[in-house]
C-alpha cells in the first residue's frame, strides 16, 4: 500500500504565512494565495475562498497566530479581541469557534505576554489542529476503504474532500485511500444544486488527483443505481444526532431513500466530533433555509421568473434507519438500516 | 365549475398567420411572434422557440398551410417538398412527423391542385389537430382532477402545461382543471436539471395563471415528501410501453421511487397516443444521452472543470410497479403499484 502525496492542499503553513487555494476561482483557475495579513485571511474566509468546516477551523487557528505576530501584542485583551474578530468571519461555523477557543486557551491563562512567545504557541497549536485533522481524515479513509472492493462504483454528494479539510477529506478520503491501495474505482459526483459544490469542487479535485470521475445532475443518481453502476453511496455529515439521524447537504436524504430501494449500502463518513450527544434525534435539528437567489440566479443568469416563491433548505436529515454504517476516525459504527437477506 | 380562459397560449392561428410565444425568452420576457413566413416558423421550431411534443405537431401543421399559401403551389410534389422541409426542423420529433403526415394525407391524393383550396384544407386540418389536442388536454384534466382534493400539495417535474401543448397541458392540465373547480392547491415545481424547464417554463406558466407555485431544486423533493407537503406527484410521459413502463424526463424515475417510499400516489398524465403498443417493456426503450455542455455550462458560465466526463441521460424509464395510475384522455388506467393497506 503506497500512500501518495496529495496534489491538492486547501491550506498550508508556509513560513509565517498561510497558503490557500482560492476556491471561488475553481474550477476555472487554480489560484494559490499566500497571506501574512490576518485581515486578508478573515476576508478570504468571509468570501468562501476557503470553505468546508474542518478547513475553516484550521485556517482560523493559523489566522490567530498571524494576527498576534502582526500586531506585536500578546496580551490577553488583544488576543481576545483578535479571536473575536476572526470568529466574526463566519458566525455560524462551529469548527471556527472551536478552533479559535482551543488556540486561545493555550495562551490566554499564561503569564507570557511577549508577543513572539504567544505567536509561537499559537502556531504550534494551529499546526496540531491541522495535523489532527489530517490524521482523522487518514483514519476515516482506512476504515472506509475496507468496505470497498476493486472495480466498485461509488456515488458521492457535495464536497467532502481535500478542499474541505486539512487532509484527504472524509467521504472522498475513503476514495483516495482506495486509490492508494491500488483499487480502481468509478466515482460519480452529484453536481449538488443549488451551489454546485459537486461540479465545481469535487469533480475538479478528483480529476486533479487522477480518479476516474463522472459528473451527473442530482436527478440522475436514481437511474445510475438502477443500471447497477453504483455499489456504494458515501456522503459526509454536518451533524449526527444521538440516535444516528444525520444532517447533511440537501439531497442526501433522497439519495439514502434511493440507495435503500436499490439495496445499495449507504455510508456516512464523518469524524467522531460530528456526533452531537446533546441532540437526541434528527427532529431537533432545525433546517436552515437559504435565499431564493441561489436557485433563481445561480450562475450569473436569471433562470426563473421574477417574484417566484422558492423553498431552499440548506440541508436535510437522513434518519438512521436509512444509514448502513458510519465511517468514523475511531472505526465503523453500525447504522440502523435493516438489510434484506 | 367555471372554466377560465387560459392566459397562456403557446400557439394560435391569427388570420393566415400563427402567433407563438418565443419560449427561449422566458422567463425574462414574454415575447409573442406573429409569423406568416414558413421558413421563419421552421427556424423557430429549430431554435426551440416553440417546444413540447404536441405544440410542435400543431405548429408544424399550421406551417404547412402557410407554406403552400406562401409559395402559391398546391401540387403534390410541392406539398411533399414543403412537408419534408418542415419535418427536418426536429428530426426526432415524432409528433411533428405525425402531424405533417396527417395534414399531407388530406390533400396529397386529391385532384385539387389549386393552391388556395389546398391551403384551406391544410388550415382546416391544422385547426382540427389543434382542437383535438385542446380537447385531449381538457379530458386529461377532468379525469385527473377527480383524484385531487381541495388543499392538496402537488409535485410536478419538467414542463407539461400550456407551453408544451395546444391546450391546458397534461400534468399541469390537471392542476388548471382543479383551479377551475375551485380547489386550492399548493404546487411544487422541480427546476428539472439540466435544462431547467421547471424553473424557466413551469414556474413561469403557473405563476402567470395565478397558481400557488413554489420552485425547488430536484434534490429537495425528498425532504418535501418527508415533511408531508406532497399529496400527489403528477408527471407527463414521452412514451409508455405496453406493460406500462414509462419513459419521461430524467429525474422522473427517482421521484417515483421517493413517492413509493413515502406512500404518495404517483400519476403519469398522458394522451392515449403516448401508449406505444409496439414496445413491450421499458427495457426496449433506448435512453438518449445529451451533450456534456448542458451540465457543465448550463447557466451561461462554466461550472465544472474542463475535460470532465459527464453522464447525461435525457430521460429515464419508470417501471410500472412504481406508477399508481395513468391519467389519459380516455380515463384512468390502473398502474402496477401495490399500495400498502
Amino acid at each position: 500500500m503506497s500512500k501518495r502525496e496529495m496534489k491538492i492542499k486547501s491550506i498550508e503553513r508556509v513560513g509565517n504565512s498561510v497558503r490557500l487555494i482560492d476556491q471561488t476561482k475553481l474550477p476555472k483557475e487554480l489560484v494559490y494565495r499566500t497571506l501574512d495579513d490576518y485581515r486578508e485571511i478573515v476576508g478570504a474566509i468571509k468570501r468562501l475562498e476557503i470553505r468546508g468546516a474542518p478547513a475553516i477551523g484550521i485556517a482560523a487557528a493559523y489566522t490567530l497566530a498571524i494576527a498576534v505576530q502582526q500586531v506585536r501584542d500578546g496580551s490577553p485583551t488583544t488576543v481576545k479581541r483578535l479571536a473575536d474578530e476572526i470568529k466574526a468571519a463566519r458566525p455560524t461555523a462551529v469548527n471556527l469557534f472551536w478552533a479559535i477557543d482551543r488556540a486561545t486557551g493555550t495562551v490566554i491563562s499564561e503569564e507570557v505576554w511577549d508577543y513572539r512567545a504567544v505567536a509561537d504557541r499559537l502556531w504550534d497549536e494551529a499546526e496540531r489542529i491541522h495535523d489532527e485533522d489530517r490524521q482523522m481524515c487518514a483514519r476515516i479513509g482506512q476504515f472506509g476503504a475496507d468496505l470497498i472492493q476493486d472495480g466498485n462504483g461509488i456515488l458521492t454528494h457535495c464536497n467532502t474532500g481535500a478542499l474541505a479539510t486539512g487532509g484527504i477529506g472524509t467521504a472522498l478520503g475513503v476514495i483516495y485511500t482506495c486509490r492508494d491501495q491500488g483499487k480502481r474505482l468509478r466515482v460519480y459526483a452529484d453536481e449538488t444544486r443549488p451551489l454546485l459544490q459537486g461540479a465545481r469542487l469535487t469533480a475538479w479535485e478528483l480529476q486533479q488527483e487522477g480518479i476516474d470521475v463522472t459528473l451527473i445532475c442530482d436527478n440522475m443518481a436514481a437511474v445510475l443505481m438502477r443500471q447497477g453502476k453504483v455499489n456504494h453511496v458515501i456522503v459526509g455529515a454536518d451533524r449526527i444526532a444521538r440516535n444516528g439521524d444525520t444532517a447533511n447537504k440537501i439531497g442526501t436524504y433522497g439519495l439514502a431513500v434511493l440507495a435503500n430501494h436499490h439495496g445499495i449500502p449507504f455510508y456516512v463518513a464523518a469524524p467522531t466530533s460530528t456526533f452531537d450527544e446533546a441532540t437526541a434525534t434528527g427532529r431537533q435539528i432545525v433546517i436552515e433555509e437559504r435565499g431564493a437567489e441561489e436557485i433563481t440566479n445561480g450562475f450569473g443568469k436569471r433562470t426563473a421568473p421574477e417574484g417566484i416563491r422558492v423553498y431552499s433548505p440548506a440541508f436535510d436529515v437522513t434518519p438512521h434507519e436509512l444509514i448502513s454504517c458510519y465511517i468514523t476516525d475511531s472505526g465503523i459504527r453500525p447504522g440502523g438500516r435493516q438489510e434484506a437477506q
